[in-house]
C-alpha cells in the first residue's frame, strides 16, 4: 500500500490537535465564531478535516448519494486563534503534512444546479470514487477509479487543502467563494512544504482549513477535485510582510511527475477569458472522448482531477489564448 | 558560448529553405498571398525569421528606437503551400529546431498605446536587450540583460514561435490577434519537439511563422517576450484528425529547469478573470519591486519573460482565482 502521508522532512509533533468534533467544525466563515483553540506563534496544529461531502458519502457513492449530502457549506476545521494577531498583520502558515484515508470522490453535479464550468453540457450528475492506495510502476502513489469497470487512469497524488484562510471582517459568509483573506482558493500548489501568507482582518486571525483534495487540475472544472477526508498539519507565525490577498511559496508539483513529461494540449482562442477557458476544456473533453475512449462524463471528471489550465496570452487584442494541458501519463 | 540551436535529435537536412527575402516575407494574414514555395507532405522547411521588431532595432535599443520601428504587423516567413491540403483538412507541423543569433529584446510600449496588460500602470516606455549566449552555473543556456548596470536575472532559454498558423478564409487580416487557424497564439510550450495541429481553411493551407521568442512567461504581460531573430525548422504533413482550433503535443518545459523548483506565487481573486489576472500580475510586480529590488519597469519585463499564469479555479462563484508563478531561479 502506498504511503498515505505527504510531509516535509522532520515534521515536529503537533502542539495541538483539533479532532473532528462539532466544537471544532464550522460551515460558514464568521468573525464572531468562538475559536476552537488559541495558539501561540510558532505552534504546530493538526486539523482532522472532513471531506467536502462532510463524510456523508458511502465508499462507492451514486449520484443520489451525492445529492443527498446535507451540509450548508464546506466543513472547515477551526477556527484557530493565533495569539497577538491583529487586523493589518500577515499570518504565515507553513503547510507541513497531509495524511489521507485511502479514499476520495469526484462528483459532477446535475446541470440544472448551474455548478461547474460546463453545466449546460452535462445535464446528468455523475460520480467516481477513487482508490488512493494505488501505486504506479515506479512507486508513485496514484489515484485510480475504484470501479473495476471504469477506465484505467492514474492520477499522481499531491494533497492540498482547497479551502483555507482566516475570518473575513464581516460575516457570516459562504464558504464557496474565496476572498482577500483566502478561503476556497483551490490552488493546487499549496502542497506540503508550501508557505502561505494571508492578510489578517480580525483579532486572532481565526484560521480554518478543509475541503482537502488528493489531486486537482487547475480550474477544477466539474467543481470537485479528488475530495478526500484528510489530516492537515500546519505551523503558524506572524510574518514581517504585507499582503492584500494570499501569496505563497511552493515547489509544486508543476507536473504530475515533478519533471517535464508529454502533454496533449488544446487551445481556447476567444475575446473573453471565460469563453476561452470553456473552449479549451470542451476541446480536451472531446479529445479524451473521441480519441482516448473515455465517456464524456469521465473525461469531465479527469479534467477536474488532472488537467491544468494556463493563460497563454491576454495581450494580442482582441483574442486571448487559454490552453489546457493533459499529462499523457495519467491515461493508463 | 552557449549553444544557439535548440533541436530534437537527428533533425533531417531541410528540403527547402526560405531565406529572409522580401518575396518570402509578409506582414498580414491573407488567403490571396502567392505561396513563397509549395512543398510536399513530409517535407522539412527551414524558415529564416526576423524578430517582431523587423530587424530594425540596434543591439542596445532605446525606447525611441522601439517607437521608430516601421512595420505594419509581425514579419512572417512564408507562406508555404502544402500540396494537397484542402479546407477541412488538418495540418500537422512538427517543430524540429530553432536557432537564435545571441540577441533579443523585450519592450514595454508607452501606456497611451493601450498595449499590454497594464498600460495604465506603465505610462513610460521601457526596453531591455538580452544576451542569449550566457550560461548558468550548471551549463543551462540563459538570457541575461545586456546592460551591465541592469539587475542580475537569468531566464532559461526555451525558443518557440509566438506567431504561427495557416491563412484564414478571409483576409487581409492583422497579425496581432490569433484565430481558429492559429497565428499569434503566443503559447510558450510550442518548443522544439512539439507537434502542432491546425485546421486548414484554404487550399494549400498557406503556413507562415515568425515572432520567435527565446523565452516568455504565460500571458506575455508587457506584450513582448524575449523577441529574437531566429531560424525555425519544421516538417509538414496532413493529419488524420479533426481540429477546430490549434491543438498540440509538447513536453514543455513546464518550469525553467524542467523539474519542480521553488516558486513565489501571487493570487488574483476576483469575479472577472481579466481583473483576477491583472491583480495577480500587479502583486507579482509589487513583490519583485518591494522585496527583490527590481524597478517596477524591470519587474514588468521579467514577468513578461518568465512569470507563468494559471487559472486555479473558475467554479467557486462568484470569485475566481488566477495565480502568477515566479521561479526563484531566474533572480540571480
Amino acid at each position: 500500500m502506498a504511503d498515505r502521508r505527504f510531509a516535509v522532512d522532520d515534521v515536529p509533533d503537533p502542539d495541538h490537535r483539533l479532532a473532528d468534533t462539532a466544537a471544532n467544525r464550522h460551515y460558514v466563515w464568521d468573525p464572531d465564531l468562538d475559536p476552537a483553540i488559541t495558539v501561540d506563534p510558532g505552534d504546530v496544529v493538526q486539523f482532522d478535516c472532513r471531506d467536502a461531502y462532510d463524510r456523508q458519502l458511502p465508499r462507492d457513492p451514486t449520484p443520489e448519494d451525492v445529492a443527498a449530502v446535507d451540509a450548508e457549506g464546506h466543513p472547515l476545521a477551526g477556527p484557530v486563534a493565533i495569539a497577538g494577531a491583529e487586523p493589518g498583520d500577515t499570518l504565515r502558515v507553513d503547510l507541513l503534512a497531509f495524511e489521507h484515508e485511502g479514499w476520495g470522490a469526484t462528483a459532477v453535479p446535475p446541470g440544472d444546479s448551474g455548478a461547474g464550468l460546463l453545466p449546460e453540457s452535462f445535464p446528468e450528475p455523475h460520480v467516481r470514487a477513487w482508490d488512493l492506495d494505488a501505486t504506479a510502476d515506479d512507486g508513485t502513489p496514484v489515484a485510480r477509479f475504484r470501479d473495476d469497470d471504469a477506465p484505467a487512469v492514474s492520477v499522481p497524488i499531491a494533497p492540498f487543502p482547497g479551502n483555507l484562510g482566516v475570518a473575513p471582517e464581516e460575516g457570516p459568509a459562504s464558504t464557496i467563494p474565496p476572498r482577500n483573506v483566502g478561503g476556497n482558493v483551490d490552488v493546487k500548489h499549496l502542497t506540503a512544504g508550501s508557505t502561505l501568507y494571508l492578510p489578517v482582518e480580525v483579532a486572532g486571525a481565526l484560521f480554518s482549513v478543509g475541503d482537502c483534495h488528493a489531486a486537482q487540475g487547475d480550474v477544477e472544472v466539474c467543481i470537485t477535485g479528488i475530495e478526500a477526508p484528510m489530516s492537515v498539519t500546519a505551523r503558524f507565525d506572524l510574518a514581517d510582510r504585507s499582503v492584500t490577498q494570499p501569496e505563497f511559496e511552493t515547489t509544486g508539483p508543476f507536473t504530475p511527475t515533478g519533471r517535464d513529461e508529454p502533454m496533449y494540449a488544446t487551445t481556447g482562442i476567444a475575446p473573453d477569458l471565460m469563453d476561452a477557458t470553456k473552449q479549451a476544456v470542451r476541446r480536451m473533453i472531446a479529445h479524451l472522448h473521441e480519441r482516448r475512449g473515455l465517456s464524456r462524463a469521465d473525461a469531465y471528471v479527469l479534467c477536474s482531477a488532472a488537467v491544468d489550465l494556463k493563460i497563454s496570452q491576454v495581450v494580442d487584442a482582441p483574442n486571448w489564448t487559454v490552453t489546457a494541458y493533459l499529462p499523457e501519463s495519467v491515461l493508463g
